[in-house]
């Protein structure tokens, strides 16, 4: 019994790993099709969100699943939660790597907005593929100096985004309406994507150390 | 055993509904103090949003204390796992309706945009409050036709954010580049609100029914 328990742990901590990777590489390509105004790129973020879609799927039906047939307590049970929970917040920053590869494919072949705006976005999109990379790697690993870098990263990004209303707001800059409206949106759905990072990291540090919970 | 567990069940379901009510409450006077342009309802929803986030706490340590000491199974688990996610989802709609307060706080004594964007977003505003008010009855009645209503609800939701873009870019309509981002940030928390709405009403419905999961 105890043997395919942790058979199927290992299972669920292989899964978690796959969609970690998969909304790295999402948040990358998005970053990419920003960047590039590149269209093949964006509809393969768009297309491959299905997957990850599908994933938070299964790693939701094998918790519940592990839940009622094993009825796990302590440990097993707080890493049986903390896989449902940030299968779901895993899930939710696929979406918003995908709203951002629709901007980038809406807008395509110019960029969505002009420099010197652009360049702040790049940055945000720069950090937020940093924080994706980490959320996979601390997934892997369960390593909380990781866990505590995605932390202050957030604050990096969170800091960009303010910088990005005053540079958005300045009359200095030129920019259309349709641009004021992308700035705002890519920017939101970015410093989301580093809130849920740090989400992750907070329920990893909770997992291991047995502390607060994130 | 049992008469503790159900007598405990029934606290949760308790716990979920004042919250559900918290954060209808909330959205009520976002809503309010956006269209009365009232600081002091803005700055309560603000302050309450704090209750709203230890409701969240309280009811996540009763469902994993339920789960590890009573390790329930089929109905009763999908009972606990519903409620662990509802919590979390009406606790990012607490977030959300401060969001718009802060909105409507920061532009004071001013309405955050002009007519007629605003009597759009208040609309969105309008059906947001009826989504947060059905979906503290559906937490208290388990009430299909209302989750079913909810959804539908949330279509028109979504349907007014998109002419709220058409009305934004519209350049017939003086808007300042200050009023433009509020515009957007709005529409977008307040078509969130609605997504979290019609993601309890699909739970609520995947609880009842046992149907597919939301």
């Amino acid at each position: 019994m105890r043997d395919i328990f942790n058979q199927e742990l290992k299972q669920l901590g292989s899964d978690l790993e796959t969609m970690a990777r998969q909304v790295a590489t999402a948040i990358e390509r998005a970053a990419e099709s920003l960047s590039n105004g590149d269209i093949i790129i964006a509809e393969q973020v768009i297309d491959a969100d299905e997957r990850i879609n599908d994933l938070q799927r299964d790693i939701d039906d094998m918790c519940i699943m592990l839940l009622a047939r094993q009825q796990p307590v302590a440990g097993d049970l707080r890493n049986v939660i903390s896989a449902l929970r940030m299968a779901q917040t895993l899930e939710r920053q696929g979406d918003l790597a995908r709203h951002i590869a629709a901007i980038a494919r809406g807008r395509y072949p110019e960029p969505p907005v002009p420099e010197p705006v652009m360049g702040l976005i790049l940055q945000m999109a720069d950090a937020a593929v940093r924080a994706g990379a980490d959320v996979a790697r601390l997934i892997a690993t369960h390593d909380l100096e990781l866990a505590a870098q995605i932390q202050r990263g957030d604050s990096e990004l969170d800091s960009l985004h303010r910088q990005s209303f005053q540079m958005i707001l300045d009359p200095a800059h030129d920019l259309s309406r349709q641009q004021v409206v992308d700035a705002v949106l890519m920017g939101r759905f970015l410093e989301r994507f580093g809130d849920h990072s740090t989400s992750v990291a907070r329920r990893m540090a909770y997992l291991v150390s047995g502390g607060a919970p994130g």
